[in-house]
Order: C-alpha cells, then structure tokens, then sequence
C-alpha cells in the first residue's frame, strides 16, 4: 500500500536491516556516559497506541467518492508523525494519539480539488503530505478547532507533466521523490540537482512547501531559487502561475507559495529548472587550521564567485568526531586525513564539491582552489570527499540505531551573514551544552558551515547526548528552547531549510514581524477561509 | 528646490541644452516620412494647465505639522506623471490637469508614517514618488475615490544607513539617486552594479518597487536579487525584514515588498547586496550570422554558466539602424564594425561585458567567448563595446530630440523561456508593425535580447513611427494595445523591468490569474486598509 514510504519509527524501508553503529561508536557512548548494554527498541506496530478514529461517517462517503480513503492501522501509523527526533521518539515509544482519522489518496490534481472541497465543508482538517521527512512537525496531524483531521497523500501525483529541453525546465507532480525525479529526468540527459539528506523519500511538493536547500544547493541553488512555476490549489480557488523568467510583473507570487508548507494550499505542479545531468563528479577533503580560517575561505570563494557545488567546512568537533569514527572505523578510510590533521590541533575538515562536464569542472575548481589555498587551505585528496559521497544519506539511518543506543540524536540548522557568523555558532553550542549539561546530560555539539551566499552562510548544527529516560520530551524541549533563543537573540534565521513547521511556529514573528505574520493570515483568509489547511503549522497559534 | 530631478518635460537637467539627433538621423526621419522641418517643442512652463490644488485647508495644516508641503506650480507640474513616451507626449502639449493636488517631502522614515496616517484620516490619495522614471504610469497622480491626491517625495531620504563590508551588504534610504549610491559605496570601494537606462535619476526605493533590471544584470543580478531585507512602512502598520540569506522561514515576504509599487506601502530602507568595485570593465562588439546563431549562443552561455556580466544581442533591424547612424555619423566611430559586418546580411551586432578584477575578467571572458566561437560568433573588438558604454544613457536624451521632430519613440520590454524566445520576437514586432501601419505610420521596429536565465531571456522592443499629430495618444494606445496583446497570446511575461504601473494593469491577471490578483488584495487590505495607497497602479481597477 506505501511501498515509497521508510519505515514508521524511523529512516529505511521496513524490509531493511536496522544499522547498527560501527564499534568506534562506543567510546562516544561512553563520553556521553550512556549505558553500553542498553538496547530500546520500538514497539510493535500493534500495540501502538492510536486514538479512535472519528471522520464521520457520512464524510468518509463523500470523499471516497474522489479519492482512496484508508484508516487501517498501518495507514494511519504513517502519516502520525515526520521524522523528527521528537516523532521518534514518540512513535518508538508506542505514542501515537496523534494519528489523523484517515489518510485520502486523491489520484489526480482535480482530485485534490475535491478532496479539499469536501473537507472544507464538513470542516475536516487536512494536513497534505508528500513525503513524511519533515523534522519540524510539518506534518503532525493536529485537528485545531476541528473534530477530524485527514492526511492527504500526494503519493499518486507521480507524473513528469512536461520537459522544456531547450528552457532546461522541467514541469512536475508533487508526489515525485527524489530518485524518481532524476529517474525520469536522466532518460532524457538531465538532473534536477537537488539533494537534501531526505533525498531517498523527500517529494517534489513537499520540497517547495518547505523551501528546502540540497547538499549541493552552493552550485545548483535551493528549491526555492529553481521554482519557475507552481500551481496551488486551495479550498475555494487556485493559484496557477506559468513559467517565467524573473519579471517586474508585481511581488513574486512563486516566493508565497514556496514555503507555504500545506497551510495556504496544495501545491499539484511545480516547474522547476533543471541542469544537463553532469559528467563528472568530483569531491575533496580540506582542511583548514581552524574553523576562523575556514568560514574566511569560504567567504572570499563565495564573494569572489568561486564557489564549488558542494561546500561543507566541519567545526572542530565535528572534524574531531568524524576523525575519531573514521580511524578506529576498521577501513580506516579516513587514516590519511587523520595524520595530516594531527600537526594542526584546532583543524577543521571541509568537503568541497564540484560537478558538470570535465572542462568546467576543472576550471571551476582551480579557481576555487586558489582561494582556498590562499586562506591556508590544504588538499587532502579525494578519498574524504568520496567517502562524504558515499554517507551523504546515512545520517537519518545512523540515528535510528543511536535511539536504540539511548541516545539523543538532534539536528537543528540557521544562517546569518558571514559577519555574524562565528559569534552565532558559538551561542548556539554554548546554548545546547548548557541546556543539556543542566539536566545532567552534557552533550556534544557538532557544527558545520554550509550553503553559501554572497552575505552570508548556514550553520548545521548536531548535538548528541545520552537520553534521559522517562523525560525524553522534556530533554529535548529544553535544548530545542535554549537553541531557538540562542538563534533569535543573534538576531539570525530560525531556519535555513528545515522550514518552521510546528516546531518554529512561536519564531516566526522574530523573523518577520507583526506585520509579516499578519499577512500570511491575510492570504491564509483568502485561500482557506475555513482555516482546514494544516492548523498549527507555520503561523503561531 | 527638485535638484536632482530631470527637466519637467523630458529627460536631463534643466541647464543643459536639448541634445540635437545626429545628422546621420535624417535619412531615418525621411524613411518614416516625417517632415523634415518640424519642429515640435514644448509649451512654457507656464502654459502648462494645471487643476486647481484642491488638497483642504486642514488636511495641508496637519501635513506641514510632519513634512515639507508644496504646491507651487513646478512642483506640481514634476509630479504630474513619470517619463513615458504617453506622459512627455501630454506635458510637452501643456497638458498637466492631471497634477497632485501638493507634494509632500517628509524628512525621515518616521514623516513617512506620520504623512500616510494624516492622509489615511482625510482620505488623501498618496502617490509614493521616488526619481519619478516611471515608463508605464507608475506616480501617475490619480485620485481613485478620493477627492485629492499627494505625491510622496522621497527626496530626503538620502542616507547610507550602514554598510557590512564583510558581508557586502548596505542598508540605503529609498531616496538615494543611481549616482549617488555608486558615490557613497564607492568610498568604501564598493558598488552596487545596478545600471538601469535610468540610472540617472532612478531611485533606491523606485528600483526595488518596480523590481528594476540593470544592464548589467545579467551579471550582477536584478534588483530584486539582491534584496537582503527591506522595511516598508503602510498607513497602519510596518513591515520590517531584517537582513537574511535566503531562509525557509515560511513565504518570502521580500519578494512581495518587491514589486509592489507603492500600491502596499512606502519602501523607507532597503538592505542590498553589493560588490567590491570592479578594477577593469571591460565591453566588446560580436557579430552573429543571423539573429537565431545570436540567441543560440546566448542560450548556451548562460546555461554553461559562463554569461558575462552585460549580454545584448541586437535583432537585423536594430543592428542596421545602430550601424547606418554610426556609419554616417562623421566620426564613423562603428566603421570597422561595418566593414566587417557587410559581408553577413543578416548579420546582428551583440554586446558583451565583463566587470571585476583583472583576472577574474579574463577567465570568465575566454569561458564566454569560447561558446560564442563555437556558435558562429565573430569578435569585433572593444570599439562597439566601448561605444555602447559611452552612450548607454543617452536613449531618454535622445527621445527628447525624436519629439521634438515628430516622432513616436516607445520602448517595451517582455521575457520568456528560450524555446518561445523568437516566436515572441515575431508577434511582437509584427503587432506593432500592423498596428501603427494600421495608422499610416508604419514603424520601424527594433529589438534586443538581455538579461539573461537559464530559463529563457528578455526582448526590448524599441519602436519608431512618424508622429500622428493631432492624434499621439490614439497612436501610442493602439501600438501599445497590439503589442501587450501579442505577449498575452504569446504566454510571455506582460513586463521584464519596467513594471505594471498604470499602463499594464489591465494585464497583471493574464500574468498571475484572478488568485494572484485576490492575493494582492488581500495583502493591499491589511496594509492600506483606506485604500490610499497609488490607486490605479499594479491592480486592475
């Protein structure tokens, strides 16, 4: 029934082995002072708990008249919750209350029409749903003033609708998941580019919902920059905008419906622009001697032009803890990287990228490779750069097993100009350690600089530390706070890509104000003026 | 008391002497068959008919309470209309009825707000009034429902209101004049790269209303790029967008202060991304074999990411004409162009330019040129290149003469994806060749490609007809009406950088549906509830 959907309590299909952490990862647990032995496990799916569900039943015929409906167990457990660590936690400890009352399946984009058309008369709440990653409870099923909630699943609006090969754009539905999209883009040459860490169940609609930015989005630009046209359909009208270039025909439209995050409409078609599928791909370790330097080189790269694709320069602890698993990893892979570290104490690792035919991509990494080196960057091969490659989706698989260890396991991501930049990744470390080194569970905090712009950067923060069990909520909650205000304070985004979902609800007025919250109402009044559309997400309730 | 305006009735300060056309221009005139000894100048400033400044008594005593207050007949007559061909047609006929009733000059971003609040009370039209450029009726002074009507003029706001050299961004006040943002930054060695034909006297804040496109945008971005935050002050309330890198905080609202155009209130700070000062410019001629080789070439450029930073391929008509005022123009400054061009009937001329440092330059141009090569392209060298430079301002001067002699001189400008680009070439020129032909006028027609994206390119339609005297504004309407239906019927953009202003409303919702057009209302609700805001521009009314 959702043979593209990863397993319910976590990352991965349900037929794959859970991964287990390589053996170095044991002298992390024990600095973390986790128990070695303990292994929590998720319930299973039956004794999952799962509210009543309470579409009424004269509802329920209306719209199993447009589209499939289900409200079996495993349909229901599914569309529960994204996949953030907090959903996790929750589904693995069997919590599910949360479960919409049905999950509706339309099978076209006129269906979706009816779908919401009937919702918004019997006034059902309706969260859409492409993929499930969101990390932000974007996707948590919450009634508001409504006695049922349906999850819509795009899951059906599969179709590459058309493809300009001349204008490189490609017009999509929004229930393509990434290696769908360059399936059918690569028959034809093409590459969409676009690769968050969810890339294996991201979909397309979901993508522009959330104005998500891809490990390569330095090169190929976020979702949010390739947008060239959308259609959104909402309740009691629908917004359908052609493709364009940039034009001064008035505020850009295509900007509100990107990240509108399924509370002003469901997007059924985005064009995007897309690239001739590259030649060569070419990765490379550096390191730099320390983190200072590094966001320096990184700036000059950008500001000069210069950037790769791909431009990730880890903190010292991250380089630090990606060091430590790599060398005592067996493979070792990574020895080499270690030993040329080893003189430079507070050095940090980079992974650059590039990727496009062989020509431009030579040129393009000479040029970026002047500036690193200028800013005392030093090439460490491409046998890091691979190795990133080759991991660059294991995170989300890797977390699940650190759950299993006890372990919580928590990515949170902002940006902020390059002035900023170094005072922010301090406050915000300062408040995740502090946060958790309060309740007695001192983390350890990661970092590292991503997704450049001319102004500024993105900082990708991770923090580990060991559960605390029986106030795993509470824990979190405290770290996600202190990390929030840290942010806010620093006058710096929210988010950069994970969107704000229910998470960041009670941010976004820092980020854009009274006013800015007020407007977002007014076009919410104007879509959705039964207010159905995915209550509790993106405006502050 | 209007330093920095251009002259009441066209285009350069009011010191400097009318430009004469080049001798060389004759040859033209007698092929539209227009008489070679009109002479058509402008009434005096005191012929000019103006209504009677019906602003009430006690309205004018509350505004002098927070702002400069003028109704002197040339303050008037200067914010009687922007600079469209149809504006200098009407005020160089002495037609001016149409004037605000008083302009009103707030001296801080605070006035801003205390002007439109005292005018949302009384039900005062407010016209938000920047360098006054508009070519499409963008600071008409129409009074919608109210009984009289203000123009905003945002003279005083002149600051740099702080600079991030690291970050390379600079907050500026929206009354900053092209000349003097390039004065400011330039002290800091800094430039903002945007180049309008308006540049002169084109506004911060009238740039990023209009969501302006420079000639060298290509390269440096259009305006709307390269805002980073933007504060836009309404009647009742403030939008405040702090400085960001692109985020996923939700919609961007930026892009919807962008474009606005007065209509949701009054830019007071725009926060933009600037470079360092280029070291070397540098402009070079190309020749084409044909206009479709040019386009092609172009096309690939841009998606092989290798574009310069100025981009212009003139059609066969453009480069003719270009090539027989330069060739007969004594100097013959474009001879060797000529010469080599001869050979090519169809031959087209381009433009293309690169800014930044000596080295950087270089790369990029032997990146750019090689694509042209293979294209079938020829270099000419930087005589061209160095002869657009020189003269890229002189098109309004020049529409001064052409008025004077008797002649209709339009421009319009749309975009679209590549694969439409010479379709849309063709409808254009063909309805404004029917249409004034129509008329007993026919036109020559002259086009250009810029502004280039990986998606498709704008076309700048410049049209040139003998006058229809007794009859300019039937004639102007009825080109204007054949071409903007052209660009609906072809799917293309209504508008690529002068905006909707008043000219195009009637075509905003091919471009954005009756949704888009909802939306925009809804937004215009919430900020300018009285409605006071520049009626009759951006919306259909």
């Amino acid at each position: 029934l959702w043979p593209d959907a990863p397993w319910w309590a976590g990352w991965g299909s349900p037929d794959e082995p859970v991964r287990e952490l390589p053996p170095a990862a044991d002298a992390l647990l024990e600095e973390l002072d986790v128990d070695l032995n303990l292994r929590r496990t998720p319930v299973a799916l039956d004794d999952v708990r799962l509210g009543e569900a309470r579409l009424p039943e004269g509802v329920r015929d209306r719209l199993e008249r447009v589209a499939r409906v289900h409200d079996d167990r495993l349909s229901r457990v599914l569309h529960a919750a994204g996949k953030s660590y907090l959903d996790l936690v929750r589904l693995r400890a069997g919590e599910a209350t949360e479960a919409p009352d049905a999950v509706v399946v339309p099978g076209s984009a006129a269906q979706v029409g009816d779908v919401l058309r009937v919702c918004a008369d019997a006034g059902v709440a309706i969260v859409p749903f492409g993929g499930g990653t969101s990390v932000v409870g974007g996707v948590a099923p919450v009634r508001g003033p409504f006695s049922a909630v349906v999850a819509l699943d795009l899951i059906e609006l599969q179709s590459l609708i058309d493809v300009d090969e001349r204008s490189l754009v490609a017009e999509l539905e929004p229930g393509l998941r990434g290696p769908a999209v360059e399936r059918v883009l690569s028959e034809r040459g093409l590459s969409l580019g676009h690769f968050p860490q969810s890339w294996e169940y991201a979909s397309v609609g979901g993508m522009v919902a959330t104005r998500s930015a891809g490990q390569s989005s330095t090169g190929y630009g976020r979702i949010d920059e390739l947008v060239r046209g959308v259609t959104l359909v909402a309740p009691g009208a629908e917004l359908d905008l052609p493709i364009r270039t940039r034009t001064a025909a008035g505020p850009e439209l295509r900007e509100l419906v990107a990240g509108s995050e399924g509370v002003l409409g469901v997007i059924t078609r985005a064009a995007l622009s897309v690239r001739h599928k590259p030649e060569i791909r070419h990765f490379e370790g550096w390191s730099f001697p320390s983190f200072h330097d590094g966001v320096e080189a990184f700036r000059e790269m950008e500001q000069e032009g210069a950037s790769p694709d791909v431009a990730r320069l880890s903190d010292e602890a991250e380089t630090e803890l990606n060091l430590a698993l790599a060398g005592a990893g067996g493979a070792a892979r990574l020895g080499a990287v270690y030993l040329r570290l080893r003189g430079r104490a507070r050095a940090c690792l980079a992974i650059i990228g590039w990727e496009g035919g062989q020509l431009g991509v030579g040129r393009r990494r000479a040029e970026s490779e002047s500036v690193l080196r200028r800013r005392g960057g030093i090439a460490l091969g491409r046998r890091p750069g691979d190795a990133w490659d080759r991991g660059r989706y294991d995170a989300p698989y890797f977390r699940d097993a650190l759950l299993t260890r006890g372990v919580l396991a928590e990515t949170l991501e902002t940006a902020t100009t390059w002035t900023k930049l170094e005072d922010l990744h301090e406050a915000v470390a300062g408040a995740l350690r502090d946060a958790l080194a309060a309740r007695a569970t001192p983390p350890l905090v990661l970092c590292h600089v991503s997704h450049l712009y001319p102004v500024g950067a993105s900082l990708y923060f991770t923090v580990i530390a060991r559960q605390e069990i029986g106030a795993e909520v509470e824990q979190w909650q405290a770290a996600k706070t202190a990390a929030s205000q840290a942010i806010v304070d620093q006058g710096a985004a929210i988010t950069h890509h994970h969107a704000i979902g229910r998470d960041h609800a009670a941010y976004l007025e820092a980020e854009i104000g009274t006013t800015g919250i007020a407007l977002l109402r007014a076009a919410k009044a104007e879509l959705d003026p039964a207010g159905i559309l995915n209550p509790g997400k993106l405006l502050p309730t």
